[in-house]
């Protein structure tokens, strides 16, 4: 019998920050990249196309000592009976005996990991000097975003949000994320003052709903879409030189966020490449023959190591494709449990 | 947030009987060769091969409202560091919502729905008359396949017990076995006075341990063959007509328990043929060409159902292929489940 530690979303917004989140994502890169971690083969199963879907994303961090998988239900009409559309369940084992060690809600988690990522292609793709953010989306996902751009981005003044169905919803979105950056993330450095006046300057930008999405993309030093859109949301001919653009929204066929014409010129990277070419934002543009899989620059993991290069010159549109993988939410739900054990958080249970 | 009930093999143990599982298991037969359930793709990884691994099988039972997973590692280091060397841990969630409605310890639920399928292939394939079972193996296994036999079997008089390397182990088996067969499957019944009685009746067989494993098999109506054997244990010309021989022990690539040659004039049946093909005991005698995927009569459901059928007259000799399907596991999970919420079992967790 085995005793493991069974933790709600309640219990995981309570273990962990994003700043430890950035840093644990970084490590699952890096050991995918080093082949120090494997990703198994994704399982994706419609009960109604369109509908209700699951997908079982699994992996083997052996650089952390474990493996384990995430398990996903979309449910889309849970909505009307009071329940969640999105349901998620991690479950970590260790690698030295192959003892399960976690079951954890799998819901903060993926926020955390997919904010972390998107601000992690911002971190060593964009240009120092960016000033200018531009939030593609402004559902649940988005605070994320903004939360890991901004830990990590010195000199951001100002967040323009787009949404790209309702002008009132980005502007209620910018109404209220002050307060959501200060609960939900700068309060968790309230042990760290150092940090926590660091992050609070930082988190001191200007919040702005646009309408005209264009002009905003042509101002953008950054870009970061998550959206579940189908279409391109934003041009080519848009874009200046100099762009970083996260794209986070397209994770399954036919989910595209960008102009597949941006990609002719950018340097692309990806979490992962196959994933990336199957069911990211490279899907299209590959599928169109705009580029083919041997034009992505190399994985994120590459670059965070130093193997190959991001940014070649201030002038260059970058891309950082994220489709998310499971290791990310193994390391991040690894994090979890370390911390809950030390503050005792959680239920033990005889499994 | 969901609820979901965590069971651990006590509660596990507590909440299920052998007639309950086999009524389970083949109605998970039956839905899968009906088309009401579908098996997702195994996942399996080697962390050093021969010494550790762990396989994710998955699918979704129409039928029972359910989906879901079991994974199991098998780390075989573990006995020295006083941790089990198998460990298994089932997730069910429900299919109309997508909400996790269980996590269930694997172990006792294996070895339930593992004894049941042993003894639906009795059941289905061997001879009414059937009096003489030679278990082969004598292991964990073993008391859970001669349970689920003597559940269905009427006549059996006497159970031979092979171990292929020990005489003495399979002796001491022989002596425990009763007991173990009253505490762990009879006093189950112990509310149904007229089942209890059936099977007290059924138990009172005569157990031998056989070291001339050519004299009892040429003795047996039914063998059952459970043991991690990579060569053949039970030779063609040993066997008399009319026998029926269920093979549980094949459940990887290069295990094999018996002859090849006997699949040249045998009536052949397996839970998944493609599985069977791949990793049961239909693996050798296709790969050596003794027969074809197509020789195969076909999947056990399609017989308990009635579309195909099993044996033909008294002198076939019929072979169930039961490698093992993680519908066998999820439905009777779901059972576990469903018994346990009636009895208060288990822990309930905020997930």
């Amino acid at each position: 019998m085995a005793k493991l530690r069974v933790l709600n979303q309640e219990a995981i917004e309570g273990a962990i920050d994003m700043r430890s989140v950035i840093k644990a994502v970084e490590d699952a890169y890096v050991q995918k990249s080093s082949g120090e971690a494997v990703v198994f083969p994704l399982i994706f199963y419609e009960f109604e196309p369109g509908k209700a879907d699951m997908d079982i994303k699994s992996g083997y961090l052996k650089g952390a000592d474990i493996f384990g998988l995430k398990l996903v239900s979309w449910f889309g009409e849970n909505t009307g009976k009071g329940l969640p559309a999105l349901v998620g369940t991690v479950m970590v084992l260790d690698s030295r005996t192959g003892m399960p060690l976690g079951i954890l809600n799998g819901e903060y988690i993926t926020c955390m990991r997919t904010g972390a990522a998107g601000g992690i292609g911002a971190k060593y793709l964009a240009r120092k000097d960016s000033r200018n953010l531009l939030m593609v989306g402004s559902g649940h996902q988005a605070p994320f975003q903004i939360a890991a751009t901004l830990e990590i981005m010195e000199g951001i003044e100002r967040v323009m949000v787009y949404n790209p169905n309702s002008l009132d919803r980005a502007k209620g979105f910018c109404r209220k994320v002050p307060q959501i950056l200060r609960n939900k993330f700068l309060d968790k450095y309230s042990d760290d003052r150092e940090h926590y006046e660091l992050i609070r300057e930082r988190y001191e930008v200007e919040f702005e709903a646009v309408e005209d999405i264009e002009k905003a993309a042509g101002e953008a030093d950054i870009i970061i879409t998550a959206t579940p859109s189908r279409k391109p949301l934003i041009m080519k001919e848009w874009i200046k030189g100099g762009t970083h653009i996260s794209c986070i929204g397209a994770d399954m066929e036919g989910k595209q966020e960008l102009d597949e014409g941006l990609f002719q010129n950018a340097r692309v990277f990806a979490d992962d490449i196959t994933q990336a070419v199957n069911v990211g934002e490279c899907e299209v543009p590959i599928k169109k023959g705009i580029i083919s899989e041997e034009d992505i620059a190399g994985e994120i993991g590459r670059l965070i190591m130093g193997s190959i290069p991001g940014r070649l010159s201030d002038d260059d549109i970058t891309i950082y494709d994220s489709t998310g993988i499971a290791l990310q939410d193994l390391i991040t739900a690894n994090l979890v449990i370390g911390k809950a054990e030390a503050m005792g958080l959680g239920v033990v249970v005889d499994l």
